[in-house]
């Protein structure tokens, strides 16, 4: 048995090297260090896996069993038509199985019970992303615009037969011409009085709905954005309930749709066009929660300022991007889970011993391109976690006031885009670490990358997103300077000069040299501090703003034009305080994860992968650092070595971490992370054995070559004494 | 019409804040700045495109007729299925039409054009990958085995088959369980001397052979590469012919066939597996070009060493990596293509002017994620152009001596590696950049990622030739170490010496602050002067190979495994040292490019593309410069502002540069790159227009509140007065 089991301690201990001098990088060999004396540490896969579950664990489990279930399972090699048909008939499934009654307010006979719901459908992701995706298009979205923008009466006319698929809705804000910039949205619904009626239509061809899942084929219903016309005034963008199909599924009148055909993954939904040519309908389908037109067509709201109450009915929606936030941490889950159980299994070179070939896993550079993004997987779910929570904790009612619903919208747009991405890199890491076996379909990696790669563009596109974070903690530090009294500001004026020494003088690298005392295990132990990591991120995420800040102050005493061409020119540095802004929440999550956990073992162990995801990325942004001041070219040269360092020091854990993520037989289905490619290995390893005990094996050309020669040395040898 | 027209200038010139002093870097606007007096450069499209045409600019221009065939292209929604026959038929159309005559040597009636026939097959990529890895497989890999491989009366005997397609070959190299390390493959060709026969056999699941096209449904014979086993030694891998199914398609005795199925990509190509249960084929069935056995089983070889010959036969298939560089640079083309089109077509979000949105281009964030790419590909094309000169030299017969051989292998694993990692990278940028309709599959690029990420990690693993270039470059290093005398050795180590001392001392820094007098703009000039770019890559390639090979200095008296185990500690500073090796080498080819040129303004032109080609490779790695002490905290703290410049110095040029690439229609495919998008764009700003010419469109609630508000203060000012 070379089975590497996950409950036997697989050695790498040797060379502690860690007291090298500060000699060139690459002198330092970064090998395996000893794990401490005096301990153990080992991963409580059980406590871990508890953790990360999360408060709505019951919800999960009952969804990981659900997920694991064959008949929900993605299908390979279907035509578009045959994987639209086969994710409908899950999705009937579902309503049949009356899983979506979680998200139900108690008035509609549910238990309001959002985190849980959303917890719940995330998982769905690891049976097949489609089903996630019109899951959500279906409840998430079309009826939840329903609950969340109409009146009691209109949930009760719409509501049921949304949930039990009765009405499969399309929800219809996307328009060709106009994704993530929904203001701007083209489709006018206006008001006749005289029929007491809407009148919906697409004035041309840009504003065509697009992208919309169930509208090619199954919708009979749409939830649609559109302006508000009434009386000669534009009210902005409002949702409307319209029926698009009749009961045999025919278009309506004036009702026009298109198919968007194959697209580069999700191709179980269908996804279309929607347009119309003067389509009436009642008064009362405008979901008339934020604003409302009486019989003769006067516009109330609620909210005064346009602009406010565009955004609250827009934040109601939120709650699509938590839920792609949680699905691409899992989606990463099942991609590490599949390369790094092969990586421990399959073996390639062998440089040291003839008889066995080196596991993929031992080698440093598949450590290096697996371990920063398996670290960046837990502190996104435990970040995720954490914006759950914000989001129940708003949706229940329990936090309502204006503010607690800007912190969580700011904190999607913080992570949707930040997990999204990491799914993609690290699907794709993950395939390539598969090499050949990593292509084929039936080992999941590339479905998964097909299907998960629109998320980084819809419900909001990451760019866009990321924008959106970095105005908020721009005004966030506008209003912060606002705020403070005269003396305040010379205070602040006086600490941003010293920020600003700090890039020119070398005094705190010195401080930093000073305390390591040129010893480079010294300084390893100072950067494993999480005093010194939240100090960098978080003076990083601060620093960036503050200079966005500073070079925009012009902007204000400018023409629009101007000062929105002056935001342009900053705007990847933008983009850059927005991203160090989610290193920093992902790095303070997992900080606070494992301060939760109890078990010693399990707390040693998550923090070196703790350590591992804030050192990457410090390390990824080291030349800001360096150049700010706030490292010291010695901890600079360190901080690579100590990186590889801990990578060796997670080694022997990296199958506890994968277990941890609960991925279930079912849930992984390739076969090169279900023991096929251990069996191949043990029959090969027989198979040489047997060989080599044998005595009619055939014998190397090179091994008789060297036997030859050395022959002629000795006979040589013999000849000369002779 | 709002067309950005290809001959018209965009102006983006504004003001020039070069010459702001080192303030914090956000506090330096990195506008637009005016193109130099005195002239206005202007990229010659036809001049440029004609340069990245090549030596082979014929047999190109062929090929990209061919490719716009509509019968030649890429289906949509197809089953696997469907997809393999359609591109089995397109193959019997190529070989209707004798495409692949070039390749053939004048003594089988061909013109031995190798470069030709590989740059034509390139050019098929924008087709359909699949047609173009068919093809690769069917003439690139096992027809070219049997010509590189066989002797003259082998190749008269089995090519004219495999050209015309009566016999589809599968090349039989890569096992279950051995893909780039093609050294331990296990399938055994025993030498039998009483029948003068071969008995290949397939001792164990993991020999079989796998993802070899043909291998599922065509292929009638295989190139084999099996050991060679004869009177009880193992000679080592080498290449058989062995056929595998009868004109009826029905699998020969002995011989087992498994479907691989669904893929990542490349669908049309039916991949699968080959075993062999003691099949037995005539002792000339040995391609003995490199190895033969007589009838009474003696082994012969023109080569001694087992390694050497290994080596040389393997090296004859270089042509597979050479063509895969070429043709991941054209997908990166082709997707830059459609991506810079769009975003000069599509607008979104209007911060300035409320009648007209900004185009995607325009944004800072866009031109950031496009245009390094653009640099690369740039860059990529010049350097396989040279790669692609070595090649014909070496398979022409020109220059056949080893050196040349071996410079050539590395030359291919350096690019093939550079150049599929960038086209990955380029069309996943590409389309995201394009939104929801990137992911539409007629938009192209969602299949371009599907059928390129194989490229990645077949015909040798992109990380395995990262590490065999690593390997040339420190055994290049140690010889030329050797090869000094004792005064040599001397100077070196003061030379070293001198290295070293740099890293600790800042005088070197200080030369580039007093060369650049605390004057931004001087710093600029001076960071874009090719020198300084060449002087940077080309000593960070080197001090890289020298930092690990410091390192390693010891491995040579340990013991085969202590040495692997150290070699593994500084893997990954071995595939950085390879990486820094491939940005040199590109560098250099694209600045060999641009001096051949004779259009002054497509020269300057493009020295700004190589300049971001080459300060984003400087930028990318800044941390080392700045730890190394070869670039001051003054530069280092200006390159991204240059960065930032040089990105609005080519806006006005983003459209030349990608008509350079000669994309054609019947290439470009994607429906929002063929002018659906300005059309939509078009109709939509004309009904704008009418609607605000006309007296009956809507009002705005939030213009009649701002006219309001204006009202009663105006009424409050005149109550005041009163």
């Amino acid at each position: 048995m070379t089975t590497e089991s996950r409950t036997a301690h697989t050695s790498t201990a040797a060379t502690d090297t860690s007291d090298a001098t500060d000699v060139p990088t690459t002198a330092n060999p970064t090998g395996p260090i000893p794990i401490p004396p005096g301990g153990d540490p080992r991963l409580d896969v059980a406590q871990v896996s508890e953790a990360l579950l999360g408060k709505w664990a019951g919800a999960r489990r009952a969804a990981r069993e659900r997920a694991a279930r064959p008949e929900l399972h993605r299908p390979l090699d279907a035509t578009v038509a045959e994987h639209r048909e086969r994710v409908f008939a899950q999705l009937q499934q579902l309503a049949a199985e009356d899983v979506s009654r979680l998200m139900l307010p108690e008035h509609l006979g549910g238990p309001n019970d959002n985190g849980g719901n959303v917890a719940s459908f995330e998982e769905l992701v690891v049976a097949d992303p489609s089903l996630q995706i019109k899951a959500g298009v279906q409840w998430g979205l079309y009826t939840s615009a329903i609950i969340q923008l109409g009146n009691e009466e209109q949930q009760r006319a719409w509501v049921p037969d949304a949930m039990d698929l009765t009405t499969p809705g399309a929800f219809a804000m996307t328009e060709i011409g106009h994704g993530s910039d929904v203001q701007s949205l083209a489709t006018t619904a206006t008001y006749d009085a005289a029929t007491q009626e809407w009148v919906i239509h697409t004035p041309f061809r840009a504003a065509w709905k697009d992208f919309l899942g169930n509208a090619a084929i199954h919708a009979k219903a749409a939830t649609l954005f559109a302006r508000l016309i009434t009386n000669g005034v534009d009210h902005g963008v409002h949702c409307f309930y319209v029926p698009v199909r009749d009961d045999e599924g025919q278009l309506l009148p004036g009702v026009a749709s298109e198919d968007d055909g194959e697209k580069g993954g999700l191709n179980g939904i269908d996804n279309g066009r929607l347009a119309f040519d003067h389509v009436r309908i009642p008064r009362t389908n405008l979901l008339n929660r934020y604003g409302d037109v009486a019989p003769d067509g006067t516009y109330t709201s609620p909210i005064e300022s346009p602009g406010r109450r565009f955004f609250t009915m827009l934040g109601t929606l939120v709650q699509g991007r938590v839920s792609l936030d949680g699905s691409a941490i899992r989606a990463s889950q099942l991609a590490l889970h599949i390369a790094i159980t092969y990586a421990t299994q399959r073996r390639q070179f062998s440089a040291a011993d003839p008889t066995q070939e080196t596991v993929l896993m031992d080698y440093q550079a598949h450590l290096h391109r697996l371990l920063p993004k398996l670290a960046a997987t837990y502190a996104g779910a435990f970040a995720h976690e954490q914006l759950l929570l914000a989001f129940d904790d708003v949706f229940s009612g329990r936090e309502e006031d204006p503010e607690s619903r800007e912190d969580l919208e700011t904190l999607a747009a913080t992570l949707k885009p930040t997990s999204t991405r990491l799914a993609m890199d690290t699907i794709q890491e993950c395939r390539e670490a598969c090499g050949g076996s990593g292509f084929m379909a039936e080992n999941q990696l590339v479905g998964l990358h097909q299907d998960l790669d629109v998320y980084t563009t819809f419900e909001g596109d990451n760019t866009v997103l990321l924008q959106l974070v970095a105005k908020r903690l721009l005004s966030d530090y506008t209003s912060e300077l606002k705020n403070v009294d005269r003396a305040g500001i010379g205070r602040f004026i006086a600490q941003r000069a010293e920020v600003l020494a700090k890039r020119h003088t070398p005094w705190a690298r010195l401080g930093q040299s000073v305390s390591d005392l040129g010893n480079s295990r010294r300084a390893f132990d100072s950067m494993r501090q999480s005093e010194f990591q939240e100090e960098m991120l978080a003076d990083r995420a601060r620093i960036k703003v503050e200079e966005v800040a500073l070079a925009l102050r012009g902007a204000a005493r400018m023409s629009p034009a101007d000062a929105a061409a002056e935001v342009n020119k900053h705007q990847v540095e933008m983009l850059e305080a927005a991203r160090a802004h989610a290193d920093l929440v992902r790095w303070r999550a997992f900080t606070a994860g494992i301060e939760a956990l109890t078990d010693e073992g399990s707390r040693a162990v998550l923090t070196d992968v703790r350590d591992l995801f804030g050192l990457t990325a410090i390390n990824d942004d080291l030349a800001w650092f360096l150049l700010s001041g706030m490292i010291s070219t010695q901890r600079g040269r360190q901080i690579e070595n100590d990186l590889r360092r801990l990578l060796w020091r997670l080694r022997p854990h990296v199958l506890d971490l994968v277990a941890a993520f609960d991925v279930r037989p079912g849930h992984v289905r390739a076969p090169i992370a279900l023991g096929g490619e251990q069996e191949r290995q043990d029959e090969a390893a027989a198979y040489f054995r047997a060989q080599r005990a044998s005595n009619d094996a055939p014998v190397s050309e090179k091994v008789l070559r060297d036997r030859e020669k050395k022959a002629r040395r000795t006979a040589a040898r013999s000849a000369g004494k002779r």
